[in-house]
């Protein structure tokens, strides 16, 4: 019988599924509106109902050797999403317990960076390294940790938050999902971009083509094709971006000293507009015994299938004996 | 024949060791001021005497284990010091190998923060715990930090540098040894508090008995004792540092999330003056998933001769099989 992880990710906006063999291919796939459910009881029941047909499109039986779930603040130690500042679900969801009712299978749960670190590992540019980091960039700024080959979990389940380290002490003016001020992820993430094009835009007097959009309407996708066209705005909001991610980089280096961090999502993927000014202020930032030790890159796995393939390396990682291979 | 571990620690001005059995008694002392030794030779060849010296002073014949150094910027995966702040030797010192010459014995080469941490575990207040950090605070700031009971190294060794995260980015008006300018401990040390104690008495007009004293004549315990006799500016210099300090633990949870964080060495005695700034910004700053989950405590092993201890322990820790005991 076919063997088969489903990996899952459940992102605030949509959550994506797939069967995906030892070898990262996408045997079936599923995806449901995370922000049409909030109450994650029914999210879960229709999730459920959403593999039982994707089993049915299989040409051939499979065994789904268990289930790895990427979730903002997804805790490892217990299955449960804990206050997540960008999904509807508040307070603390038991994920894997209520998922288990409707699907007998063990279930991880860990945060959508710790995925896409696995992933980076076992099918990305990650492969043979035991010391790295993953730093996803998409609505928020997610971090992955791996430490000797393993993922970093820390005490709670917790470890790499990354993005809720505190980029601007004192600051009284960017807002956090999390309910504090100053974190990373507002001002490099989707959304950190877009507040701080909207901050240029408030200080400067130069025309922009973004100027004609509101906040609701922009994407960063907007900002980079603005960027890419020569707007001085938009370049200016990357290379602000750039600087605060490589500051806050080379102090990522400064607790772990990784062989390399990688970049993905989203954002990662406007690639010479967000590397080139993050790169600069990493290497101005990073101390000396450091310096021509660490590589930044783009992750190997800038696609948008790669958030699945993770939680599917996930599951992989922890009930399959996965080779590293392609 | 009674086995003991030789523990050194290499400070900027003095280095101690002692030969010290299993259950961390001292049962001989030596030391010598490095500051003196401008060449890494001739300090090796003064410190192979001294531990000859020790060892006549034992009166039964003793098997050394092993030795465990904790040096600034002590590398251990290649037994060297690479480019300390706080040391008069520069560029890279093939510590152990030159060490070696003289003694032949198995050496291993730490920074001091990680040999305080490995002695928190073993004789202090960490016993048991599998994820902490101990931070030290003397002339600069140093940390070691414990992931699943085993040192965090990283890739090249030199994990655990928190002293050289950035805490005021941008600034230009706190140079580091290190050569770069805000590093956490421009702040947050026994020089950084001084170098705060100064920026203050240069903003403020009110009295203070510390406006007698140079800033070479001035330690530390100056400051805690006027802050102590109520000395308003003094408290203040405690309070910033505190501030600084809390912040960047709480920066060090996103990253790790530890169990618990310990504060070591001479400043970190000053326990109210410190201590009580510094968890109100810790807890103000800890994002919500960790709140009521780390301790933030005092070392249990704050004395004179922890340094040492810790770099015993360490040679125990690789080269005995230490019991976790009193």
């Amino acid at each position: 019988m076919k063997k088969v992880a489903l990996g899952i990710d459940i992102g605030g906006t949509n959550t994506d599924m797939a069967f995906v063999d030892r070898e990262g291919n996408f045997l079936a796939e599923g995806h449901l509106p995370t922000s049409n459910f909030p109450e994650p009881e029914v999210f879960v029941a229709v999730l459920a109902e959403k593999v039982k047909l994707m089993k049915k499109t299989m040409g051939e039986p499979i065994e789904i050797i268990g289930i790895g779930i990427g979730a903002p603040m997804g805790n490892i130690n217990k299955g449960t999403i804990e206050e997540p500042a960008d999904l509807a679900w508040k307070g603390i969801t038991p994920l894997a317990d209520l998922l288990r009712e409707h699907i007998d299978l063990p279930i991880l749960v860990t945060n959508d960076a710790n995925a896409a670190a696995v992933g980076e590992m076992i099918y990305g540019s990650a492969k043979g390294m035991k010391n790295f980091a993953v730093i996803t960039l998409g609505t928020g700024l997610g971090s992955g940790i791996v430490i000797d080959g393993k993922l970093l979990y820390g005490q709670d389940g917790f470890a790499g938050e990354v993005g809720h380290t505190i980029v601007r002490p004192g600051s009284t003016n960017r807002e956090c999902g999390c309910g504090r001020v100053g974190c990373l992820e507002t001002y490099v993430s989707a959304t950190g971009l877009k507040r701080t094009l909207f901050k240029i835009i408030s200080d400067s007097i130069l025309e922009s083509e973004l100027r004609d959009l509101s906040f609701n309407d922009m994407t960063s996708l907007n900002i980079a094709e603005a960027a890419e066209r020569g707007d001085v705005l938009a370049k200016r909001a990357f290379e602000h971006t750039g600087e605060m991610l490589g500051l806050k980089l080379a102090d990522l280096v400064a607790h772990t000293n990784p062989e390399a961090i990688f970049l993905f999502g989203g954002l990662a993927l406007a690639k010479g507009l967000i590397m080139e000014p993050t790169l600069r202020a990493f290497h101005g930032n990073l101390l000396s015994i450091y310096r021509g030790k660490v590589k930044l890159l783009p992750s190997g796995l800038n696609s948008k299938n790669s958030a699945v393939l993770g939680a599917s390396a996930l599951a992989w990682d922890q009930f399959g004996s996965v080779e590293a291979n392609t």
